[in-house]
């Protein structure tokens, strides 16, 4: 049943079958989630091998001999440097090691804008009346907070097909120099899954903004992480800037975790030699240096990049099969009800679902009473505010088997059952 | 000889000698390094049984069975919490657990300062037309450091036998509401090896700061680092404070850099209950958490706190007697020549040195050039400049005792022959 073209009584009908089938749910007295892109034990137990790859004293030496349990190193071990060089295709020399969060990378790189500026600012940002970030949306609520936090004024951008809507971008980065920045997840976009386009990349290149000092944040977190086969290709950023010129416009970020431990993986910043300049000058007074016995874990257990690229085979192993799962869920549960569509990307940690418009936050609550947490509504949105209040973020990696299944079909119903109230509201 | 009371005649004859015996060191090439408060391999390798202490993933739950190898938990595992309360016998709710450095979150205290204020700010720092901090000098180069990254202006202030000049910080502190923050480094401070007074600790608890968001930067690196025998003994600054009911002025920090690995240590921030609110609230936009199976190596490693401090008494025996080796060949090549003064703590990391005024600079540079590297003279004061040209902070732990016995002769001989072209000017 469509229940776009249905009759009235038949929707109650309906509804009302639902609603007996969602009290037994009820009763069961679940507790699952569905709100991170958290990856699942079988994951992270792939990397099990590097928990006891250092267990020496001489195993602590890096390559040039460097006694990696001490002091130093600020920017990190060139053999880390080198194998995501290699895996992201961008030179050495561009990047600079971090701690186990690109996140943090990714505060520090805008409240190191807000102190000092860049290097091109005529001031630090916090001396400006106002600094806007564009927010393609939906997108990755940890982006929106530290804007929120920081007292960063957010734009929304529509998210099309193929990556943001460059008309706007365009219009607002090369017309208002308060916009300082935009937050891009280029592949595998959470939570959408979109990979930009080569033109969306090339239009990037060619933004000539308003703003000396705009930057693009550009999350790859998701570079290597397919789940179909090849996956999508991105085009790389740098090389494309390089060709207008405007290479110093662009802050790059990755991590491993995604690819080994979450809580314990090797993030990186990417950015011109001349960024990376000011920005190891500032971080010289901030710390001695991250922890290099971590990154020689990484370097060890890999080896290479080949190596790396074999790994994530065996995570997308363990996780298609999920996203496989809920897709047939959603198939078997929604296909033809008129009532949402979602995506279903190559790559990366989500599914991003569409109720109709003022549905999601009913739907949101329903599973939530029946003990099935859902990344919140309006998440995905600057301010928490879905306009259409109709995306819901789902991520089938975490559970087991058995939890997803159990999961999505209390979601199908609760979505189906807040569909049913507005048709017949 | 004392020189100051020798000839001028005396005087160039001894200089001439020195010069000679200066060549033959300057014609032996050497490299040697006094300049960081580095540990030296036979530390290091005393906690060779952390590195392999987490093989398994089984090993990887904590006690409340949290998988501590996946994303989670913002300020720490409540038993490294524990470790560091049992430790510093401070409040367990008072902590939370960093990354693996403290600078790194001093750095972030003052840039939260000059971002957000503190609790009781009416303003963000950044907002205010001048902030201060007082620096109790000699100090730690790389608290300077923050400052004047930060573009904060430094006062500095005296330090007696007892701690910093207590008239002068009442003085700044109660009078001026520019003065945001005082360095301290309570606890065999860096590089002087003095342990403030029982008196100069409740005088800091004492304060009535003009700014409402004053705040101490409590730095107690050196809290279990003693070098002979029980060691001084620290008031707790958080029960004075709680006396005078002023708990939230203070900022605490500590870590294991000097305990286990430099590079791959556990930090913690300890401060009240109203400021660690605020700060987890921000924290919370920085990162989903730091790494938490370096926090469990530690703990699997130590189990309790009474074995830190056995292990701690391990670092004493192998560098306590490299310390006592500098003093015998202070005494031997300098006692009675009325030319320096030295310091002989009880525990910490340096000997703080002091030539007769207007010395320093030329022994660091006859140093330089027979191939022994200082500490930068200044370094110890706010923008590297002591207003004596006096102080020189030696680091012995890092070299071998062959080394730290030549670099130091190289050394006394170098403040030899600048005390006498001095002397003869």
């Amino acid at each position: 049943m469509n229940y776009t073209q249905a009759t009235r009584d038949d929707l109650q009908k309906e509804l009302q079958i639902l609603k007996n089938e969602y009290q037994s749910y009820c009763e069961r007295g679940l507790s699952l989630d569905l709100s991170r892109g958290k990856p699942c034990m079988e994951q992270l137990d792939l990397s099990e091998g590097m928990l006891g790859c250092l267990s020496s004293r001489e195993e602590c030496r890096a390559q040039s001999g460097l006694d990696c349990r001490n002091y130093g190193l600020l920017d990190g071990l060139p053999e880390i440097k080198k194998l995501f060089a290699d895996l992201l295709e961008i030179p050495t020399n561009y990047i600079m090691v971090g701690g186990n969060s690109s996140l943090n990378m990714m505060y520090d790189a805008v409240a190191r804008g807000m102190l000092y500026g860049m290097v091109d600012s005529p001031r630090p940002w916090c001396r400006e009346e106002k600094v806007k970030f564009l927010c393609p949306c939906p997108g990755y609520d940890r982006h929106f907070a530290i804007c929120e936090s920081l007292g960063i004024e957010m734009i929304p951008v529509r998210m099309l097909p193929t990556g943001p809507d460059m008309d706007a971008v365009e219009q607002y980065v090369n017309n208002d120099p308060a916009v300082k920045g935009i937050w891009c997840n280029p592949k595998y976009s959470n939570p959408d899954g979109i990979t930009y386009s080569d033109e969306t990349v090339r239009r990037f290149a060619a933004l000539t903004p308003a703003a000396p000092d705009f930057r693009i944040f550009w999350d790859n977190a998701y570079a290597i992480h397919e789940l179909e086969g090849e996956g999508d290709t991105l085009l790389d950023i740098f090389s494309a800037c390089r060709e207008t010129g405007r290479e110093d416009m662009v802050f790059y970020f990755a991590s491993t975790s995604k690819i080994t431990f979450p809580g314990s993986g090797v993030a990186i910043l990417a950015a011109s030699p001349r960024n990376l300049e000011q920005i190891k000058r500032i971080f010289a007074t901030q710390t001695i240096g991250h922890d290099k016995l971590n990154q020689l874990r990484h370097i060890r257990f890999f080896g290479n990049a080949e190596n790396v690229r074999r790994h994530m085979a065996k995570h997308a192993a363990i996780i298609a099969p999920k996203f496989h799962r809920v897709y047939e869920i959603l198939q078997e549960d929604l296909h033809e009800k008129g009532i949402a569509t979602w995506t279903r990307p190559k790559g990366g940690y989500f599914i991003s679902f569409y109720t109709l418009k003022g549905c999601a936050t009913r739907a949101y609550n329903l599973c939530l009473s029946a003990g099935v947490t859902l990344t919140g509504v309006g998440a995905t949105y600057p301010y928490r505010k879905d306009p259409d209040d109709s995306n819901i973020r789902l991520a089938p990696t975490f559970p087991s088997g058995a939890d997803l299944e159990l999961a999505m079909r209390v979601f199908t119903l609760c979505v189906r059952i807040a569909s049913l109230e507005m048709l017949l509201a």
